[in-house]
Parts: C-alpha cells; sequence; structure tokens
C-alpha cells in the first residue's frame, strides 16, 4: 500500500495572518486611512511570534493593502484614485510629462500670433480696459516715489485689501481687509493654500474634470488627487463627495463654484452651504478659487463658499487675471484661520508682490470703473459664449454636446467616444489652431473625447473659420 | 548538588544579526546615504530566515542607524546635521515656529517708520533710482498698449532676457538670453530651482552661515540642510565640502559666492571654479546665488561661478531687489540643463512675471542709467559699511568683531560668547532697533552670539545712536 498522500501543504502562518487581515480591510471593518491593529496586538491576537508578525505586514505591504508610516505603525492603503472612476483608462500620457508639455505649448500659443489660441483661458486683449489700466499704472508710478520701488511685504497693499473686501462682501463674504493677502495671481494664491493646509502626500479631492493648473500644482507639492466628478450644470457632486468622505481620508478640497473651469458649472448657493457644512464636520479645509466669480452673464453674481464659512476654514482665491489684467500678476487669498500660514508661505515663495501693479488695480477698483466695465464685458462674453456654442453644434460630428454655463469664456465640448482629443489636439495645431485635449483635466486621463475651447476672445469670422476646421478635424475622427 | 546555573540567555537571533550590521556602519564599511545589504543577502550570510532578517532591520531602524526607502530597500541613514558643528547647540527655537516670526518680524520693521530697521537686507529708499525707474515704468505702461496687461509667459520678455545675457557675460558667463527665465525677484528663482533639482528628504549643501531665507525655503519643500561652515573672507570652506561629499550623499549645493549673505564673504575664482569642478564630478547641481554681485566696492565684478560650468550644472539666480527696486519683483535664473524643468515649475508657481515691471528694468538697462547708477552707489554702500563698522567696533563690547566685506551692505558681528542675540534682538526692538538674530541663519542655531546687520541705509545720526544703543545693550548681556 503507498503511504498517505502528504497533506497539502498549509499556507505558512504569516500569510495566514496577513489572510486574516486583508479580510478586515476588504469587509470594510478596517477602512483606507484607518491604522491596522498594532504588531504586538497582532501577535496577541493570533498566538504569533514578533517576527511573524512582522512578515505578515510584509507581505500585506506588498499586496498593496497596507503602508507603513514613519514611526506610525502601518496604515490601510487608499485604493489609487483612478480606481473609483467609472470606466478607468489606462495613462497614456504621464502629467509630468507631455501634459505638462501641453500646458506649456497652450500658452505658447497664445502668445503665438500665427495661431488661432482657442486652448489658453485667455481673455482676449481689446476686450480688456487696457488703455485705462496702463494709464492708471503709469499715474501711480509717476506719483508713488520710494513707496514704489520698496517690497510691499504680506499682506500686501492696504489699499488693495480694501478694495478687495468690498467687493467680496458682494458675494455675501464678510472679510476685513487685515484677513486679506495678495497674491501673484490666483496661480501663487492656489499653491500658498495647498502648502498651507497639506503636507506631501496627503489626498485632496478636486472636480473632475478640473483646470489642469491646478493638477499640475497637486503634482509640484506631492499631493494626490481625488477625482470627485462635477455635473456639468451643478459642479462638483455632493453626493459622491458625502460617500467619499465617510469611507476616506481626505486632507483638503478644491472647489470651482462659480463659471468652473473647464464646465462652466454654477454650484447653487444651497449646494455651497451644504458642501461648506460637510466639510466642517469633518474640519477638512476648502480651498475656494473663484476667478471666473466676477462674469456672470446675468446683473447679479452669486454667494462665494466664504459667504457660509462660520469656522474659518474656507480659503478663498482669485485674481484680476480673468477680468482686467492678466499681466499685471494680482490675485488675493482670504485664508480664514490659516492667515499665518499662508503668509509664512508667501514670504519663501516671491517674497512680496509686485507694488505698482497692485496700486494700478486698486486704482481702477476705487475709481468706479471696474463695475462699468464688468457690465459691458460681460455681454461680450455672453455673445462669444453664445456663438462658439452653437458653432461648435453646428459644425462638429453628429452626437457632440456643449456645456451651457451662465458666467465665464469657457466651454466643454464632449464629443463621440471614438473621436480621441489628442489626436484632433495634434491635427488642429497643424492647421494653427489650439485646443486643450481633455486628457488635460484629469489625472486619471478621463475625459479622453472632450476638449475645453476659451471664449476669450471677441467672436469674428477667424474664430468661426477655426470652428469649421475643428469640426471637419472631428469629424474624420468620429469614423 | 544544585543545578548547573543557567547559561545567561543569548540575544535573539535578530538583535545578532542587527548588531552585525551595525558594526559594519560603526567603522564605516557602510557609510551614510548607501545601500544596505538586502534582506535575502542578510539571510544568506548569516544563514537566518527572511523573517529575522526583517526584524533585524526593525531592529536597526529603531536604534535610528538605517532608514527603508519606498520599494528601495534600507540605507544608512544620515547622520543628523547639526552633529557635524564643532559645537553643536540644542535647537533652542524651532525654526518653523518662532524664527519664521522673526522673519515676519525684520520686515514688518523694514515697513514700519517707527522702527530703525538694521535687520532686513533691503536697500533704503532714498539710495534708489526711484524716480528715474518709476518714470520709465510710467513710461512703458503708457506706451505698451495690450501687450501691457497681457501675461508675459515663461520664459519672460525677451527684451530683459537680451539685456541680463549682457550682464551676465560681465561676470564672465557667456549665457543667451533664450538660457534665461525671469522671475519673481531671486526668492521665486531659488525655489524654482530647488523644484527643479531635489525631491522632498533630499540634503542640500548650504553656507553656515547662510540668508534664513534659505533656510526657510528648504524647509518648505522638506529638503534638509547639510551646513558647510563658511570663512568670512572666502566663502564656503571647500575642504570641508569635499570630506563631506566623500562621506554622504548631497542632492544639491547653494552657494553665495559674491558678497554673500550674511557674511560679506568673497570666494575667490579659483575656489569658484573648483567648487564647480568638485560638483560636476559628482553631477552635483549647483545653485548659486547672486543678488549682491553687481555691488563690489571695486572697480570690477568678479567671475561668477556659472562662468565655469561647462556642464550645464549651475543655476545662476539673481535679481534687480537689491541693486534697483525691490517692490518691481524682477528676478531671474539661468538654469543650464534644468531650464525645462525651471520653466515649468515657474507655470505652476506664479505662471508669469508682471509685465511692465520687466518692460521698466529692462528700458532702465538699455538705456544706460544703470551702470552710471551702480558707479556711484558703490562709493554709498562701501561708505555705509565703512563708517557702521567703525561705529560697531567702537560701541559694543570688547572681544567683538565684525567682517571687512568686499561688497554688498551686509556686516556680521561676533560678539563675546555670553552675548545672546535672540535676547539682544529682544532688547532693543524694545527700544526701537531690528537686528537679524545668528540664530536665524543656521538650522543647527549655531551663530547665538552673532547679528546680521544692513548698511542699506545711508549713514546718519540716526544710525549711529542706534549702534550706541545697540552696543550698550551688548556691553550689558557681555558680562
Amino acid at each position: 500500500m503507498p503511504p498517505p498522500a502528504p497533506k497539502p501543504n498549509p499556507q505558512p502562518l504569516y500569510t495566514q495572518v496577513a489572510d486574516a487581515v486583508a479580510k478586515l480591510i476588504g469587509d470594510g471593518t478596517l477602512r483606507p486611512g484607518e491604522r491596522t491593529p498594532s504588531l504586538r496586538a497582532v501577535c496577541n491576537q493570533h498566538g504569533v511570534s514578533m517576527s511573524t508578525a512582522v512578515q505578515a505586514f510584509v507581505e500585506l505591504e506588498s499586496r498593496g493593502l497596507v503602508e507603513p508610516r514613519h514611526k506610525s505603525g502601518f496604515f490601510v492603503k487608499q485604493p489609487a484614485p483612478q480606481m473609483r472612476a467609472e470606466l478607468p483608462k489606462p495613462p497614456r500620457v504621464p502629467m509630468a510629462g507631455s501634459l505638462g508639455n501641453l500646458h506649456a505649448s497652450l500658452f505658447d500659443a497664445v502668445a503665438s500670433e500665427n495661431v488661432i489660441a482657442l486652448g489658453g483661458a485667455v481673455p482676449g486683449a481689446d476686450i480688456l480696459p487696457t488703455v485705462k489700466l496702463n494709464r492708471m499704472l503709469a499715474e501711480k508710478a509717476r506719483h508713488a516715489g520710494a513707496r514704489g520701488v520698496a517690497y510691499d511685504l504680506p499682506p500686501g497693499s492696504e489699499v488693495l485689501r480694501r478694495q478687495i473686501s468690498k467687493r467680496m462682501a458682494r458675494g455675501g463674504a464678510i472679510v476685513a481687509p487685515a484677513e486679506i493677502i495678495t497674491t501673484c495671481g490666483a496661480t501663487e494664491a492656489l499653491m500658498l493654500c495647498l502648502r498651507a493646509v497639506t503636507r506631501p502626500g496627503d489626498v485632496v479631492a478636486v472636480e473632475s474634470p478640473t483646470y489642469f493648473g491646478i493638477l499640475h500644482v497637486l503634482e509640484a507639492l506631492s499631493l494626490r488627487a481625488l477625482e470627485i466628478p462635477a455635473d456639468p450644470e451643478h459642479g462638483m457632486r455632493l453626493d459622491v463627495l458625502q460617500r467619499v468622505l465617510q469611507k476616506q481620508r481626505v486632507n483638503a478640497c478644491i472647489a470651482l463654484p462659480a463659471f468652473s473651469n473647464p464646465l462652466g458649472a454654477s454650484m447653487p448657493d444651497e449646494a455651497k452651504q451644504r458642501l461648506v457644512a460637510m466639510l466642517k464636520e469633518r474640519e477638512i479645509p476648502l480651498i475656494e478659487d473663484d476667478v471666473f466669480g466676477a462674469l456672470p452673464f446675468g446683473p447679479k453674481r452669486s454667494r462665494s463658499c466664504k459667504a457660509f464659512d462660520d469656522a474659518g476654514l474656507v480659503l478663498f482665491c482669485s485674481s484680476f487675471s480673468k477680468t482686467l489684467a492678466p499681466g499685471y500678476r494680482v490675485g488675493w487669498v482670504a485664508p480664514g484661520r490659516y492667515y499665518h500660514a499662508v503668509r509664512m508661505a508667501k514670504l519663501t515663495h516671491t517674497l512680496a508682490t509686485a507694488t505698482l501693479p497692485e496700486l494700478a488695480i486698486a486704482g481702477f477698483l476705487a475709481e468706479g470703473g471696474y463695475d462699468h466695465w464688468l457690465r459691458s464685458v460681460r455681454v461680450i462674453y455672453k455673445d462669444n459664449v453664445t456663438q462658439m456654442r452653437r458653432a461648435i453644434l453646428a459644425e462638429f460630428p453628429p452626437g457632440t454636446t456643449v456645456t451651457d454655463p451662465k458666467g465665464g469664456f469657457l466651454l466643454w465640448v464632449t464629443m463621440p467616444p471614438k473621436v480621441d482629443a489628442l489626436e484632433l489636439y495634434d491635427r488642429a495645431l497643424a492647421k494653427g489652431i489650439s485646443i486643450a485635449p481633455g486628457h488635460m483635466f484629469s489625472p486619471g486621463q478621463r475625459h479622453t473625447n472632450c476638449i475645453r475651447i476659451s471664449c476669450g476672445e471677441r467672436w469674428s469670422p477667424r474664430i468661426a473659420g477655426a470652428i469649421g476646421t475643428l469640426g471637419m478635424l472631428a469629424k474624420r475622427l468620429a469614423v
């Protein structure tokens, strides 16, 4: 009689322990971001030696389920953000590489006279109150004396902060001049806020799609973007955000409630209030990017999230780059309870904002030209957007949809799924037209059949022709 | 007969293995920054199981001898930088806290009319060519048209870069305008360079003492400062740097070869050449901060490190904040082989430099006023420094020494060891005088009996009086 067949070799002890912990993670007992039981606890619970427990955790780490944190033990790993998408697509273009180049090349296109630049969200120079502003700057320069060449250290020009405080009140946010810090545009404001409220490795909830500049800033600061789908009409999906917050650690949230970039969505005031409350419950700071907030098509601007902030958790960022003078590099932040951290970050970032451009903008705001100008420019942008929208719907392949924003000057175009926006980008650029492919607006490379079109330039036959060409190229890619 | 005494309990196996590896580290066989033998190799070598090897490394980590790096195994830990000082002192003031506040309050002092500000390295407003510059800005603003309000995206204004290229050639550095990127002052330039060449956790060699702004930037980017002692006459001690490079990993080096901040040291040209060669051998990027380079007391400026850079490893940073207009926020960087990375970093940092201030500076440089002004201002700064030096040596307690710079406008005062510079700072501020305590210039809090005095303001009875008061306060602390 042959000897009895050997029993199947049992799993090594450490694998059995790893399996037991993995089960706790799998069934949600241990949630992403939560600390796992300590090595000591695992030893006691499973009656194994310390070295077996250590090996079990090495195994769990190699399975991607836990991660060690310096001197704090092991934590349940966050699932990679792209796991959350409905249709995850493999990242074809690494963010830091080619998409970074795209970022630069969109701006190159704006600077080039030979390219019709529909990619960058830049206001047309002939729309801006160029002459008046430059005259104001010249006047300030002539009369500023020593003050004009001296550092205007953070928080920056008081006359400007007084004007900003007044204007923020129109969006319902009561913020004293002393609570505001001027910045070199909203880009710097955004980066200072993130430096103030996060540490490398932190998770930041963003809209999807969202402005690629935000994604690049997150990447530069080694932060992880967690994409929350955005509705083209109402912005960030708060139901999704709510579910995500229940499941995982989020260190900060960035929202563009007013005419978002790229969707042009407007978050309803009740939703803003709900968003602020939802984040307050967990003490999560909200960075509110309001660069398009002053550009509603209607006569009145809606309230800002900052208006609902009774805990100092909202960091409100904006600039005059979409409304007055991108080249003056004047923006601001009202950082709530993070005032001191943002001010310190500004000292190491650029030390100060340029003095005379600040004073020129303050002068323009104070002397009443701004409101008048805003009223007239709204009409222009509304017209640009309407014409562009109509042209796109007429020229692009059947099945194309276009957002219908209530302010700002951006359109988000969703083409049939077969159209690859990067391919369209290449072909359009070859014909002297620059667009922003959807890939740029998501770290998960989701919106591959979408493009963002800027209506910052006045509608013209040249632009109409460019839309005709784009439509023709898109139709070829759709079949 | 009693049973034989039990053998002394041997150390657990993993401790024995840990001891063996610790010995290799102790005797220098394994150097700081080097990868340790792999877990597998340790298993084979000591005939132990994987779990014992893992536990040995957990033990070594808890002893502070090794550190894990994500997916790369274990590395021998760098000894903490302050271990290298001749006289390590316990850090009394955490960098990010009170010293950060000091940074802000030095600038507050500059902005205050009630304080004699000798702490900030800020040129006196009455010394700067205020009227001419502001007039130039006014003229540019009047004639710039749409270009004045438009983004001047990186690399920034070409006319300005052409002027900068010409001036850099006087320091022996042949850099084309296309290799230069304009920035919001040297602060931004420095940060962009560090973002381009380092990752969080990297080690950056800096002079000690060095400009506190550099230390704050390192802190903001989670970089570790490795202090290389600097000689008051010749700057960074290359013999020490050489030894350090042989022993440990250094990811970047920051030097201020021309009238350094705070020492006012001038690195001889041969030393610059040697420094560049030494770093080139190990492909370590050198960030050269030249903000005082245009302010020698003699008629000629010396060569820059960039002049010796044949490998594109030198990132040359400077600005017009010490020579023309701090408030215009115009600086630049010539980043060598890191051009692309710095340009991308600029896009996420501030997007662009303010257009019209760039054009105003370019105009001032082009129209010949700059050289004339530099000639006259050198005389003023030299006089300020001479008078201040004499007064300090006369008024301060016996044993005080003062640097003797050949350019710039900073003095470094070393008082008797008993004098605590932070205490002096507090007492001086109470009397309306602001100084920069030595503590700020080293992460290891080394220079506790030193202060930095700025001679940026014209010598006056008011300043003479302040030095008298400071001397009296220092004398009281010296006994």
